[in-house]
């Protein structure tokens, strides 16, 4: 189908093929007819899991984050494996991430991070019903398991200790659910 | 200030310097001794806009977004010239984008949209006092001006038309104001 503004591929050249992303560089015929170069990154997507505790606290994960040299507070998350159903992904990461294993999981919402310049997709999942499992983090991947209640979630995000869209929108979803008792 | 599980950066390697992002490898030194590689994209930073109209219509605007080969509806929103104060620059591409001047915009976050690979960060604002300015779109841009409810929006989340984190955001952030009669 063709979109609206829809803007043609005149020519693709890849930048870079990397281990977690790609960057393309596309020249496209604009609705008016002009030219304009588009910069792109590919992205595998994501999943992020809003887990609630038995006594409703947050699991969150502490994480140094190179891009903004700086640590912060996230929900569990990670990266599709090539082919997998974002269902089982939200399962295998939260229980790598954070130890525990989630019994039932909800699809909440998908959204495009940054739809301007990469197309990055995050499926979010919410769970209450988690029981202890195992940890089992990757390689290169050093995370601290917190567990904190809405309040304390809301002064991270204060803080700036909690600063990403995925988390944002989690903290945000939990107060439009009445708040945890 | 040294941060919990930082990573030194060893090594530094500039892949691509673009119009809107730049792309670096960096090799780092892990917490546990060992080394592994970081892909990195930055981005100037962006603004975007809540903006209600005195009869509590959201602006959207309707966009194709190549890296999504999709037309999709966002709120208002635009990058940072270099410099450029994020109040300014929210103003500047609220009028831009819509043609509304807003009389006074407050700060509501601001958020990493994708803290894993890149350092984007959005600003947000809210406004509900605008009055008719003047549209001015960039030479590559091209936009429909939406202003819809509460209700439709949510409408164009279900149908994956509104589908990006800001916008998301932006509708939640509208339902835990308490929605808008």
């Amino acid at each position: 189908m063709k979109q609206e503004f829809y803007e043609k591929t005149l020519t693709t050249n890849l930048i870079f093929n990397g281990k977690v992303i790609d960057l393309v560089v596309k020249d496209v015929e604009l609705p008016d007819g002009n030219v304009s170069k588009r910069e792109i990154v590919h992205h595998p997507g994501a999943v992020a899991i809003i887990a609630l505790t038995k006594d409703n606290k947050i699991l969150l994960v502490k994480q140094f984050r190179k891009p903004l040299e700086k640590t912060i507070i996230e929900i569990p998350a990670g990266k599709l494996e090539k082919g997998e159903d974002p269902l089982e992904c939200a399962k295998r990461e939260l229980e790598e991430e954070t130890g525990y294993k989630a019994m039932n999981l909800k699809f909440v919402t998908s959204f495009y991070t940054s739809p301007g310049f990469a197309d990055e997709i995050i499926h979010i999942y919410f769970t209450d019903d988690i029981e202890v499992g195992e940890v089992n983090f990757d390689d290169d991947e050093f995370l601290a398991l917190m567990e904190v209640s809405l309040q304390e979630a809301e002064q991270l995000i204060e803080q700036q200790l909690i600063h990403d869209a995925k988390t944002v929108f989690a903290i945000q979803f939990l107060k439009l659910k009445g708040g945890l008792e």
